[in-house]
């Protein structure tokens, strides 16, 4: 560039730069957040890394965030929402599988019968995902999730799964992001199961979602490649599987981890073990009048020991009832 | 942001995109590379790709070009470098295994009996994988690759691998992030070995190398949580293995890619089976003097029915003695 218009060039983007500081420094990043410890937290941690005069600067390249999705992004109950997909599925294949009218726990979803889905436990659960999540190309998965998110409805609030996602989540995830923070998701939902909506919802693109894999073979079909999927696992990307799956996809540490459950726990304690600035966080599930209360005792999204460490160790715990506004989008 | 300082800081911004653009048209992006029908079609690659009145405009999100490494973005020959990594920790920790005097292929290595570790073939290559890049820490074992790459050097060049780099295929993946394209790595590589060094040595972070996994598992060492390298494969980022791979760790289908070998066939066909603008590339190694020149009875890289559906289908093949002005960076 010749120097005079790079000179130009330079003023012109410190005008843009001052411009939108001055701008940024007028709006409150996180709305729907109370004013609290956990907001507080938030804004110092993302203040600190963001600043290059601090001891405590992140590097942009080391901005990795990561956030679970069941339970920190959108709602987990009265069942995962994957499992609501599962089950639709189940209920639309049913006539091409008669043996399922017999066959334990398709037979107790084709009836509505939980007590009989229960019972058939993790290794029923295991067919199900096999039986709903493989057989097709990923191409054909993909538009059977897109379909079914955009006409599936929650039973309690009558509105898509995907409205259920958490509002001031929404805004600490474009809060890190302005801040030149790369989110991901880090789930043991399936990887493509939530890549469908993902972009859409939460602004996280599918190279950014981390999550459950099965295996897939190529094939060709009618002359074109295409990947099959196989009912086989490749990585639960849930527990110590987190940050296996960190690891894997991203390769480097993130800084900032949240989650809401025992499930998170590795997660968590993988982000913290690494040197310098770090944040930790737990969404806590307080509300029982606009979302749900649980904790301890839930067969769903357990938080039980998380808790106790993120207790004794000081990372923040984000009390839905006490510290959010609003919980969805709609609610605003 | 109030009206009159949104409208000021737009000018602003309107004034840095058309310097930027005045400037860019007055560089080649490409200097390395000599004008031809490689060069240009490149060039009109991206610039259909970023033309938002183009038909073919591929929008921002869109724009991801993966990258083989092994022959397209570095040399691979007289044997993959990486091989060379693991005969020479074969070497340094020989001491360790006194049972490795006997036993093929650890004998023919330590002897530099290249015959002997050949008729071991791949099951043998595999027990060296194995022995080599299992048993640490990721955290020792990127440790170890760092330390290599800062010391060992190649037995021709005597120069560090990492300097056996195509200077055009740096320009390339410069002038494709300028023009906002996403660029990846999709190798049969350890992907804990390119991760090392491909941020410094090509620009492409960690979170963009794909490439061949090992089984990893949580463990807790000294109080801190680590994971540990099993001799176990998780997938071979290979043929058949990279669409797989492309699908896993990115989860959309490329709109570039590049390749030298048969290893890269199925990628290539992947990439060109999606819809809209395409661009598929072979490097062909055909300068013996200053690089190496193989193709079809190449036991490392083989070059053959990839190039046969390279020449039927259109793809554009680089021939290095032709297109390239320099190989490696120190030779400009």
């Amino acid at each position: 560039m010749p120097k005079r218009i790079h000179l130009v060039a330079s003023l012109a983007l410190g005008v843009c730069l001052i411009l939108s500081g001055l701008a940024g420094a007028q709006t409150d990043p996180l709305p729907s957040w109370n004013d609290g410890p956990a907001k507080q937290g938030i804004v110092k941690f993302v203040q600190a890394a963001t600043d290059s005069s601090s001891p405590q600067h992140v590097p942009p390249a080391a901005r990795i965030a990561v956030f679970d999705n069941d339970g920190t992004l959108w709602s987990e109950q009265p069942m995962y929402f994957q499992g609501f997909f599962a089950f639709d599925r189940v209920k639309a294949l049913a006539p091409k599988h008669p043996e399922w009218k017999t066959q334990q726990p398709f037979k107790g979803i084709l009836e509505n019968d939980m007590k009989a889905v229960a019972a058939a436990g993790e290794k029923g659960l295991v067919e199900v995902i096999g039986a709903t999540h493989s057989g097709m190309t990923t191409d054909e998965f993909a538009q059977t999730v897109k379909d079914w998110v955009a006409q599936a409805k929650h039973p309690r609030f009558k509105r898509p799964y995907t409205d259920l996602v958490f509002q001031p989540m929404l805004e600490l995830l474009a809060y890190l992001r302005a801040n030149g923070f790369k989110t991901y998701i880090v789930s043991g939902g399936g990887v493509d199961f939530m890549r469908v909506f993902a972009e859409e919802v939460y602004g996280i693109p599918p190279e950014q979602v981390v999550g459950s894999v099965g295996e897939t073979k190529l094939e060709m079909r009618n002359g074109k490649p295409a990947l099959l999927k196989l009912p086989k696992i490749n990585l639960v990307d849930d527990k110590a599987g987190k940050p296996v799956g960190i690891h894997r996809f991203i390769g480097r540490r993130p800084v900032l981890a949240f989650g809401n459950s025992d499930g998170d726990q590795q997660m968590l304690e993988w982000t913290a073990a690494g040197d310098g600035l770090r944040f930790m966080g737990l969404v806590r599930h307080t509300d029982g009048e606009r979302e749900w209360a649980y904790d301890r005792q839930s067969s769903i999204g357990r938080l039980d020991k998380a808790l106790d460490e993120a207790t004794q160790k000081g990372w923040t715990v984000v009390d839905m009832k006490r510290d959010w506004k609003v919980i969805y989008p709609f609610q605003k």
